[in-house]
């Protein structure tokens, strides 16, 4: 009995949390360990449907790294990179589709629902949800290498609405119909911006931000928008940090209140974000330094 | 970090019954230790919170017991019985109604608030909700003692719809316009009945029903109402137990799906009852010996 | 046939009144005489059910007074006042808050309904309705007497949607739970300001202002803000009436069409004030002299 | 001060008819006296809209007699009967629909926007209110008179649920798109039939149903559909009165709860029916001989 | 089977044009030619059933020309103009208004339910549409030819909003309750602003505005309101044309986009207009010379 | 102009079968050459687009065979049949379902969009459409080959009421989480049954059930459901229609008011069978030899 107690005071620990975030929306991206550890990932999918039941309106944003690079292999492909993106011709688009839309995407949405959760899969095709447009970078042509021009979340809303949780695979297309691979991240800031979210959770694989990258013990828990900017002067924000911390920045911009860049290694993430008071990892927020 | 996981993971063993009642309406009688220690009126009301933030509509009626015998020395009025129950003339009525409705109601909705809820109070003229006829008792006259004649719940659909928690005085008013006190687990069960609740919860000062009343070990967990008829028979269900299980069987075949004798005593007696496999007390439901 | 057809020209000449009160709400402070003479009590009773059924949204605040004092009197306990107004220590507070939430108002909720409305009795806890602060007054602690913080009319809307009359105890909660006793005119000015309500009447004992209150001809119809402030400095307005006007005052400012104080002790005086041209009492409005 | 307190007592008397009807259909079919005498006219038009501001839904059917037959006089149109009804060509059916939709229904329909009330005129072709069929005489063909084939009555609740009176000119079409003048009284019982009104009303220019028509005194208050064909076998109700008791008839059949045949020639004869109890005229309702 | 994939073919090319006009609201002034031509009318009615069907809202305002003359002869009554309007005393105003609502208006409606439309007709009097003004022209009294002065739309909308199309006889009523004739485009313009519509299309007996009114081949197709002005100044634009280009400007200074003169006279003149991308006729839009 | 004026006739002409179909549900089987000629495939996504803006609900399920076969070999694995059904083993639903939810759906969904409709793809797994069972063939494992268990359509029926068009590909789970391809026809039949559609479309490669299937002019307009008993019976259908057929007699029996087998070869295949009063291919109904 006691066992019992002390688990039911657990829950009603978690009674403020719940009445804090009840209504808001939460935007995940979600993605690197938590996608490819069985465990971890259906940690993260039990967190995402308990969010929901408990009141909040969880927008999920997935990934693909690893699975389409081995898609790739699997049909004979070679992948080649320049300034770390993928080059995409008009063939890998099409396997990245398949691989993005018809594979995580729906591993997703049936993992949701095997949890309880009622899950809808979306590309940005679904609903005119995403509209893109080349990226383009000085010096290289990615091909339908793309970035987010408009979000049209008619669909998500009514999604919510009905209880549903939209999972989003990041799959553009531009005026003229071609279909364009877009940064997952960069796609979780700009519908978290468009809903104007409550938070953007982006899932890592590092514990946060950290002043030295190699000790763990310097992870920064707050960070202020100006804060970042120095940091990224200093070069203490750089490689694949800086593209997660300028997504925060333009959600923030953009009127989500919070930002948060969380250890997607860690058992029930996105809960322990949510539901404890340190929370984990690094939050950015608005502001200049203190 | 582990205790936090750990933490996390009670509230994922909680999913399941989250959904299972989801939407669901609960009506708890609140009543003895439940009410009067403070230490755990502050637990279940913090239950009760919970219960509505995690999406289930709870119905609370309440007694009043110890209250009311203590307001009648204060005001020099002795306390008759007759059969178990309180000789209630004109003043005595006024009295109660003042306690039920003037202190014990409105305490309930002012903890329900400070822990997050939004509670309403109702009397049983609130919106019409109880009408009352005077209780019939061979060989006495009970004064203003009252039976549920009718029940219009309206008032209570309202404040569900409104994600208000109603919390409701068992006072009621015959055609007339004269106002009875009734007994609270009469109440409750007819409230249920027709809302046809989920479960109706009695909370008691008992470990619930037992075999054998001096040996807990023989708690019964699941009593169907046919096995209830022979106990009574036999003897092994009788004072004061009595009017709950036919409050409950009366609620059963009205419709709700599960009653519930439990313990008040217990540290969140209501969370556990609902969110744990095996509950807590004895469950009620319809049908015969296995 | 003549006496009938009469009849049916008084319901024709309360046409125009109808219309033009059709869906505004006025809220109505209930006291004094009208609250304690039992014939009058049935009248403004019913006028409040009729106000309802052609189309008025009527909310009531109520009063206590005598009651009060006469419960502490029964209850052996001694009334003390400073400044007229009545010193509150937790026990005082106990019993007012019982014959205000518990005996008054529950029986205009039985009054009202048994004229045919729909009546839900409320005190400034239901639903958090309204947050109290301790009234600072130089000189002299009052315990437990407070002033309306906020008012959250989230339930009443919720009751007007849906056809219930509200009935409002002046009884509130600070931050920190403790419960207050707020003058009823305050809290029926506080809501009608919040609310926005149309009309504002206060029930009173006399016939309204009046330049000499020895002599009811000199009684004033219809005064402006301005006029009043000129009227208080003069000494014209004094006593009892002062706070009655300042609440009226915060009500116009705050964009309340009108206020009246009214005779309580007439036969039907709200549907006097309501369905005639003239009205009685006095009304208040904003404006300069003219 | 008096005449004012009685004229509210008036009202409140008033208070348990509103209660009573408040939100129930009356289907009045305006035509006689009430219509022709410009003061009664006023009367009955504003007995109207204070029915729909006290909550009722009343519903206008008006016929046309005299204005039409003097329509016929200025445009030199010789009006011939048969068996009492009107032969009507073509060319008399488009006098008589200008007549009925585009002068008398006007008339009505600006004479309660006087009086406050929000009214829209329709004939049986608007929103396809009406559907008709040639009324089939044995010997004689009345050309386009008809009889109601069909109720699609969606643009009364539509225009009922927006707080608008219809008022309806008995001209219905048939399936060929012929144009037919329509019996008011048959269009005003079939409308209160397929909206399930809770009363019917026909103002006539008599009394009511009289045991000797030439004896006022004989005036029958209450009569069920069973005594009534007893009299019309007895020959005590004929000529004009016959079809009109035959349409209530059909409507109590069709689940109309009463129906009313009342003197317009009485100054506020529908208020008199409505607000008080013994109404006026003669009231027909279901069953037997008592 | 070619035949049917042609019309399929067509179908399809009106796809741009539903969406793009899919929810708007289109007014159409229908008098002239379109309305005595028996041919023409019926196509008329037909293009304005399948506006409705495929998503658009069409609002009807007729003329009556003709038809009035028509019947002021059968009725022997002389029509008098001064200055090119028909002076209208008390009897001619009850026959233009019988006329208008009681015969054409009804012709319209029916017509349009005819071809599987709901229409409902309406003046202005009914739900209060159309507030008048009596119009002031130096010199002369023209009698109850007025002017709109408000519009009260709510009934169109209700309409709308269920389904029907509202027709609408350009007929008044002052606030002393006199009725009045007004132009129908001045109707059709006014309704058009306050709706906020997205198209004012009146329909004439000529090609629309030509350089040179006596070759077609000046047709302009797009008119700027400034250019307007000046083809006004030079004496281009004169006689009937003139109040209706300036019905035109009205409406688009109030927020129409987009405004038509087309030609009557032309088979499914309408569809032309909305369904091809040159449309027909002349198109007036905001904005200056190019 | 005339060439216009035709085409406004054609527009007109579509208006009985607009009006007939407005607000029908009209479930499309979508494959074959429709799906693979790029022409047909633009001619078909158009006329659904304008299905939906004219006021029906289209619901697309849609196939996939060629670009299975094709993808299974460019990733070098051997497709092998039994019984003519694919044998299906975990890789091959993994390749199976990227293409059809990853590739052809996504397609569909743009080529939608493109049209000017709001198309959202759907697998049987979002909103848990779609719950599947394996199925069982004697003598032969299949592997991932199912059948629909059951359909829960609320995922539809919110896209539906929202205006967006559901893109359906044939996926689904069983209560293990195991995927299966199900065949495309059977998931149509049982949409549309579930739905209550008014017709079920299945696009195929041949003109529709023939007497004689080598002779187009014994092609079958109307067939009934005993009709069809005998011609299986008989051998005259058989092969690849057989389960055709099944498919609409279960949607029959489910209450689809029409089933119909046609051409998706022709241009336009949809609106010529919705068009037209003869329609194409073969329409089976309930019913017995006539």
């Amino acid at each position: 009995m006691e066992a019992l107690i002390s688990r039911a005071k657990v829950l009603i620990e978690a009674l403020p949390y719940i009445k804090e975030f009840w209504g808001r929306t939460v935007v995940v991206k979600y993605g690197g360990a938590a996608m490819t550890n069985e465990v971890i990932k259906q940690e993260i999918l039990q967190d995402i449907v308990l969010m929901k039941f408990v009141g909040m309106n969880p927008v999920i944003v997935h990934g693909g790294g690893h699975e389409i690079t081995r898609a790739m292999e699997q049909m004979g492909k070679k992948t080649e990179f320049a300034q770390g993106r993928r080059i995409t011709d008009l063939e890998t688009m099409g396997i990245i589709e398949m691989v993005l839309v018809g594979k995580l995407n729906q591993e997703i949405v049936a993992g949701l629902n095997r949890h309880g959760g009622r899950a809808v899969g979306l590309s940005g095709k679904d609903g005119g949800l995403l509209t893109a447009r080349k990226a383009v970078i000085p010096g290289v042509d990615l091909g339908f290498v793309g970035e987010v021009l408009e979000v049209h979340a008619e669909i998500i809303n009514t999604l919510d609405r009905e209880k549903f949780i939209p999972v989003i695979a990041p799959v553009g297309v531009d005026h003229e119909g071609h279909t364009y691979n877009i940064n997952a991240d960069d796609v979780a800031a700009a519908i978290a911006l468009t809903l104007r979210a409550d938070k953007l959770v982006l899932l890592t694989n590092v514990a946060g931000i950290m002043r030295d990258s190699q000790k763990p013990e310097t992870l920064i828990p707050t960070l202020k928008v100006q804060e970042m900017e120095d940091m990224i002067g200093q070069g203490t924000i750089q490689g694949g940090m800086l593209p997660k911390v300028r997504a925060c920045e333009r959600a923030l911009n953009g009127g989500v209140r919070k930002t948060h860049i969380i250890d997607g290694r860690v058992s029930h993430a996105l809960l322990l974000e949510i539901f404890t008071d340190q929370g984990i990892g690094t939050e950015m927020i608005k502001g200049g330094k203190s």
